[in-house]
């Protein structure tokens, strides 16, 4: 009912970071590529298990030192119904793996509509009797917008099957001051912080063993400066902070999202990760193993800063 | 790259409404369900096949009457990847009968993500010089917490594909206040009120023939005070309002959100028109003309209100 299984699979791999799985075909490197498209033709299917190989060859190489991955549904859902069969693969495989997995969907709705997606993304659903896992990770990101209604549903889901959210509160885009950054008049707060508040309350029904609750709080690394004020004010709430790497953020940045013991959030990178090989000038056969080396060193510029992490 | 196609059926048909489908099992009549179980098993599969061949009833009564629907995607993932087969299945179906699809995603992101959901949803995917719609929905629905930067990719598809947006701006569930009607202090204004500034603002480059942009905003029929206040201070952005029937809203809360000429809005009801053969206690076999005969009043209750629509 809390994030604690993600805290202890950081505090065993001494590595706060998760391996973003957004697979755009042009990551891919041409050789899965050339087989799947031979094998099911140059099409959706083709594309999909070509995204699926990939995953599976980076999660491979990354299981053992990398204690969770976040696929991101849009580049899923992109390859129509074929996407999102391998989305679910890709889920089932880093959990045999062992990796916690955070289904970076940001889905949002009306109470009864959300019961829908909990149901989806981290509980069962029920047909006729018979209970079935259609996605099952172990996280979902969530907008908050809705309010409370469009929240509840998860947390029971939460609370039921040892489950965790991830709400957006701060996000890593340019843009993302236009609304979040704006002040409220009934309390002198941003809309972030306000959102940040909404986290621990809903989180008070989710306590977990090491301080953190099941409610957790995106924050982009890319704004460091109200991360380390969301650490100060928010103390209950896990942070994911996605924007290292690619999108700017780095090891002085994101280094506010921590507590004292080096707990409190984990940091994403998805291209940094999947397109190493790229920068790194191997052979694109040695894509998966540039990936751990970028994961390596990405986790010893961040323990650099913040320390041993301990429980 | 605007709503004008939506507009022009709603005009044809004399009918702003649009037909939700949000179908749970639970509403599928047995004979549905026991047919398509015993020919796929009672699993995700079986249960998919009984939704496609509810919806596909439904819009076979449907489609000559009410110019729109409205499938819910959080409905479709509960049951798998073989539920987002169905919804594909569905959007195809409907748009074989000429009706205008709004997929119910809320989707947001950061902006080279929202490319994706973008070309899933509204546009195309490109498989290495191959163009394939993946889901091919007229409209999708989506969340602007934030900013600029996650809605920029849906406007150029937009113009490109003439296809059109709907942004949640003040929703119809009870919490929706939490957030949405806090005020601003930069502005004086509520937050639904900002957010439905930025829509006019990012309909500028979808300007229709009509009136109204590419881009409406999602508003329920749940809190007619604000729609009627949205409706005088959004003069371009068409209205998706969602809560009739079953959640609350009636003819006499919606008025509001239509201009003279009774354009500026479509009014969605899902259950009360999925589920019409429970209340009206016919045969189950019957429940597609069930659901017909609720469209119909529905669509009379609303024009007895605002009176002919004119183009």
């Amino acid at each position: 009912m809390s994030l604690d299984r993600l805290i202890e699979k950081i505090a065993e791999k001494q590595n706060p970071t998760v391996a973003g799985l957004d697979p755009k075909l042009d990551y891919v490197p041409a050789y899965i590529k050339e087989e799947c498209f031979s094998k099911y033709g140059k099409n959706l299917e083709g594309a999909s298990q070509a995204l699926l190989q990939f995953n599976k060859g980076l999660i491979d190489k990354l299981y053992d030192i990398v204690p969770a991955v976040k696929p991101q549904a849009a580049y899923y859902e992109m390859y129509g119904w074929q996407g999102v069969k391998v989305l679910a693969e890709t889920i089932k495989y880093a959990k045999s793996k062992d990796m916690f997995v955070i289904t970076d969907g940001k889905r949002n709705d009306i109470g009864s509509t959300m019961e829908a997606y909990a149901a989806a993304h981290l509980g069962e659903t029920n047909v006729e009797g018979e209970t079935i896992e259609a996605f099952g990770a172990d996280a979902l990101t969530v907008n908050g917008y809705l309010g409370s209604d469009g929240i509840k549903p998860l947390l029971n889901i939460c609370k039921a099957k040892d489950k965790g959210i991830f709400v957006l509160v701060k996000t890593s885009n340019p843009s993302s001051g236009e609304l979040q950054n704006l002040t409220l008049s009934e309390n002198g707060k941003t809309i972030y912080e306000h959102m940040g508040k909404m986290c621990e309350n809903w989180g008070k029904e989710l306590t977990g063993k090491y301080g953190y609750s099941g409610v957790g709080a995106v924050v982009g690394a890319t704004y460091p400066e109200q991360l380390k004020e969301l650490r100060e004010k928010l103390s209950t709430t896990f942070f994911l902070v996605p924007g290292y790497g690619a999108q700017g953020g780095g090891a002085d940045d994101v280094k506010f999202a921590f507590d004292k013991n080096g707990l409190g959030a984990v940091i994403n990178s998805s291209r940094g990760i999947m397109c190493a090989y790229k920068k790194q000038d191997v052979k694109e056969e040695e894509y998966a193993e540039a990936a751990r080396n970028e994961a390596i060193k990405m986790k010893e510029e961040i323990l650099d800063v913040i320390g041993k992490i301990k429980l």
